[in-house]
């Protein structure tokens, strides 16, 4: 369905081509300031066309003002605020549009899209949209993003807590510290292994801003990398063709103690949100696949007390999670994208009835979206844990309201100290 | 929290060392034929010890019913359930906790163990279970397989669903058709990429059966990979150390429609139920991670016309999803499992309070647990599919009970036939 | 929080002075023909001033389209429906606020109004909306309203199903039927007791039409009630007081089988549904409290074959409801709602701060609103009843796909016919 | 569906002749001192038997410890305690069927019985429990008593929270003071109207404790009244007859702010709930239908400053509820129960075919149910204020982490203070 969530909670609506895509978020904090610039902000980073890689005559449309598929995303707050002030009442709003085109598309309909939705819908509905995407529309996740703004602005306040997304990988292109290098790769029956995760990437994760991901066209913080990731979307363009790629995402500042087991496990509600994101395959936290090779000795993050005195691990293969809960250390985690399905060759496929035939794609198409995915993983992010900072909330302070446990050993118990004000019990 | 799916509903209960685990299954279709044998039988093959790699006396102890931790695990059925047939109200089962010796673990309480969820369970819950994982133990997918088993038998029945998982790799052993030889893998600016799944293992996936899978002590059917397979726990074991390993789950006549866009995908609520099993790290459908590397003139799935009269698709890098929505072709996955945690190795790390040492863990524990996991796959599946075709059916009946719609174009309506009987409208 | 539902689901955001009042509904059946129009009708018999009781002078402004709180509600669809038909994807729709007037209010500000939401919202979100009820408004029923005349259209169309609601009460101005007169009631040691409920008011649930209430300024289809009625609501708007009533409902044509037990029976979401609209403080089901005066063995339902073959009852104490489940015969209920809070009189009161004093209400003020509840209760009816037949249909399609239970002794089974077409199992 | 709440969740099991009732209790919070004996004292309360009014002999019988029904209902706690002390991990819990007999009924199978729930779970399952009752029998509210058990203790510990429940009439016998005597029933002309509520009945309400009630075999705590009530109850014994009644419940010391607007206000949720329980068939809060015939000037409850410094109000004829929120006022309610359907007359009916004839019931009946049902009003009413009393926690605690308002008028806002210790930003 279309909500997600259970504290904090999320429920879109909207199509491609309707009036308006939208969001209701209800379960907002009351007493948290919030603009519509708020909402803006990460509204146009995932519009289309800003972070396009084009052409240079096409940079300088851009650079004018008149980029392709200019789509504005002005978002209309409705309710929820005033004075700047969330209410603590669920927060409608929404995004017109303006560019609904329903002819665009007209000629090819006899033929459900290989690898899009077209086909699946109708099995699924019975009925479906007539012009591009529908539901199943990256517009779709405009009311996730505006979610996401919000949330990521109560965890930043409340917690300082910090959503950093980059794209890690462009087809082949990846991070050169992503992983290491085949050569490094040691025979099976060898017991030499490297960790999965290269210092050099542990690095990044530690200091990445989202000042270093902008900075580049790609949203691939490293330069050289960049690049090449620049060539091979291009590459890509010029054949008609399009690409993949994978989105790395760190969370810092994660207060322990955050996810439900034994379903509702952090890692796996960060799985559920990142995979309801339209072209997403594979999700992994941590070490992830590469991790799975790494015998326990090497893998287990042995614990250290900090200079601040608390506790943390030497080092964070688990990515910040141990049983389905934050263990104070950064969250990390990785999601691929396929190649988007809609490409400017010729396919050979089959119409809705089944005769065979060539559908031929028209218009201009995203090569690849990895780039404008980064927000909406940010978001997807930062919906999972403000709904799981909540839920925790509710049982330290219900907790904090009991007497102390006199009657366990040492090792059984952190006793939580009682709140200290009245204000607390209600 | 511990219910997991909305129509088709299990919620667990149980630690390692308490009185029992068990479940409560709620929303089961009334009228399906249930026994406890068909529980157990999935019950059995998740227990630990008797798919465990031993040396040749202890196979021999276990041979005569003495295995080295027979938790025995026999299935109690409490309700729900008269004559041999299901009455659609809860099924409540448990499984005595018969060993619960707490003591075992006694002698390292100071220390929480790496890795494992001993901090973070304390520091979510300011209290903690003393002996073994608690909540975290394994034992705790009990409930979760027991339940699994109850949709498995039901989507056999109604749609002659088959659910397959079998063990991929263990550490760097893979089987061989998973993925394409490192040789192959050409430059990153060349564009001659093959497939990013063999032909060998697409034809796995279409034929792989439980027996086969069962027929090896690895749970992986390929002989020759499992022998290595076998060599690469035996050398973790003697190493007094641990290995992770993949394992890869096949879901065939799932019906098409099956998913909840936009955020309870098919895609999206397998995550979720797969990285909610005990040390899971990562999930990927159809090409997932190496998909990403394919462009989409390759990775598209063409449609075609199948012999009688329904429509599939040529190839399948989807995994049977498109827009989150099956579209009747075989849905698979991979999933991830860390190198378990206890490890008979010292370690150094610091007890609760900070202080450094070394932690020397005692007793026996399972140096590989992907084998037996391949069953808790199976049932976290079964749950996915279960939940979301009693949501689908829900809306096919609806709208099958509407007029049919005359005034779209065809290619956005495909009608459902009304219901024949006045039974459906009821 | 601000969803109901769980298959047909509504979420809601707005307050009284905000840009928009709308709601996301998602769930709905795809193929519903569906326009603006629909919904509007049932929006416009919420609206306030059309039936309020006017004096002559301003009856005339009224029938000049003056009215005095003309709030128009005009509602706009944005998403979910194509050329008239829905596409099973989420409904957003929004109706502006066109009267924000937040000065009207402002004067009185250092008092929480008696028996208002001022306090408590402050209390619960340490901040509240500025002006008017804020989200405790009434205007947020619109959005219930709206989704519920969506419900209701798909159920009509599907079942047949009607559902009127109507005023039975007016301060102690009652329908005579509706219970039995004072004189008639015996000492409470005989026997002698009559129905609960008489005849005549049996006869009216039986008949009565939403064109027959409507007839009536007061929503009480019988026409010298309604006139009692009226002077009761005058004599109240003279003395710058209010009143309170009783709204019925009677749903008809439902199918038996709704309801989910053992939490979620079909009267126990009906009084939830109920007792969440503004000003509700009781609820009963069939012969409500006085039923519980008569004994067992007049108020059983007995069984009687109905004429076309269908098993009925030959009387329905019960209001269409056994155990929870809905059997077939009309559903009916009443809700109770208090007098207004907001007249015109001085009030002795205190300020926020505790200090006591005079709080006078200004303006015009609806001093009886039952009479426009009546559509915001056929809302939540039909929300109510869509969702549980949802439900329902899930079960039954999963059932009649499994084999015929043949083992069990005829008295427990009903078998339930397999579906006819391939079209159900998908 | 058998799951209530939603981060205080109970799910249930059981049917009146399989082996064990149970119920899985998640999300209580850690830390909260239990044992079984705490859940087998209300448990001990609700068994069938013990309050029964019987004759002189019977009494003696049970005085020996022989009872009529003695359903023994010990509870066996399964998980999420050690040491007496919850873990925070889902508390399994199940009380063994002792008295299956499934011969007792079996003679009546052809006739589904009037005003029970054979009819309907039949039509809704197609296959129902061969015995008794089966899912809706009484035994079914043992898992909630459970439930409600915990979540009354830990209220008491952690608010002071007082939970009575008491039986305010049997069938025409009614608490002198719950209502005004019919001879103070002005003609509706008048506005001389008396309270709703009589000042003895308030009185009642502000002091009535548990022990008062138990003293009385009826649960009703006024000596006089309850000696007629008895009378009642035997004069419908002897008739073969059963009489229903209603419970009045009242929560003392709950927090203000409590209750979700705009669907899930405190009042609607209690509701919901109090009509889940078997029989019942109407709730009213506060004043209820009673008031909705008192003018808003009468009815208003005014504010004033309490000693203590919290604000108040002088009256209470709001239930303790103002716009779905607790105002920190008492919340008291009263619940409908019907007489009991199973009566040992012949009753002229149907069979499940239609055919129609005479049913003679045996057997031994509740002829009525009222005391019974005090502690499971008392369970539900708890598992309410729960759930509630953890969501607005996760709210305040949310909003205390922000820096506090200052841009807001003062009547707008109420700051709440900042969390004392780190504790809490965990």
């Amino acid at each position: 369905m279309s909500t997600f969530g259970s504290l904090f909670r999320v429920t879109t609506y909207g199509e491609s081509h309707c009036a308006s895509v939208g969001a209701i978020i209800d379960g907002c904090p009351p007493g948290l300031p919030l603009t519509a610039q708020d909402v803006q902000v990460q509204l146009s980073r995932r519009r289309p066309g800003q972070s396009n890689l084009t052409t240079p005559a096409e940079r300088l449309i851009q650079q004018n003002g008149i980029t392709q598929r200019d789509e504005k995303d002005l978002v209309h707050l409705q309710s929820g605020i005033e004075h700047g002030v969330t209410l603590g009442t669920p927060i409608g709003l929404l995004v017109r549009n303006e560019d609904q085109r329903p002819k665009d598309y007209s000629e090819t309909d006899l033929y459900p899209r290989p690898s899009h939705a077209d086909w699946t819908y109708l099995e699924k509905y019975g009925v479906k949209a007539s012009s591009g995407g529908g539901r199943s529309s990256a517009r779709e996740t405009i009311g996730r993003v505006a979610a996401g703004a919000i949330a990521e602005k109560y965890l930043k306040l409340a917690y300082g807590i910090e959503i950093v997304a980059f794209v890690s990988s462009v087809g082949k292109v990846q991070l050169p510290s992503a992983i290491s290098p085949p050569s490094q790769v040691p025979a099976e029956d060898e017991d030499t292994v490297e960790d999965a995760l290269s210092p050099e990437f542990v690095e990044l994760l530690n200091t990445v801003t989202r000042e270093q991901v902008d900075a580049q066209m790609t949203r691939c913080p490293h330069a050289e990398t960049s690049e090449r990731m620049v060539k091979r979307i291009l590459r890509a363009k010029e054949a008609n063709d399009s690409i993949g790629g994978t989105v790395t995402c760190v969370i810092r500042n994660v207060p322990s103690g955050i996810g439900e087991p034994v379903f509702d496990k952090l890692e796996a509600k960060l799985a559920h949100a990142m995979l309801s994101i339209p072209a997403t395959k594979a999700f992994e936290i941590g070490s992830g696949f590469r991790g799975t090779q790494v015998p326990g000795s090497k893998h287990n993050d042995a614990f250290v007390q900090r200079p601040d005195g608390r506790m943390g691990t030497r080092t964070n293969w688990s990515g910040g999670v141990q049983g389905g809960i934050s263990n104070g250390e950064d969250v990390y985690f990785r999601i691929g994208f396929k190649s988007p399905a809609t490409i400017s060759q010729e396919q050979e496929t089959a119409q809705y009835d089944g005769t065979p035939g060539t559908l031929a794609a028209r218009g201009r198409h995203d090569p690849c979206v990895v780039p404008r995915a980064v927000p909406i993983v940010e978001a997807m992010a930062a919906l999972v844990i403000m709904d799981q900072v909540l839920i925790q909330n509710a049982r330290k302070t219900a907790s904090a309201l009991l007497p102390p446990i006199t009657t366990l050993p040492p090792t059984m118990v952190k006793n939580v100290k009682p709140a200290a004000s009245e204000e607390q019990k209600q």
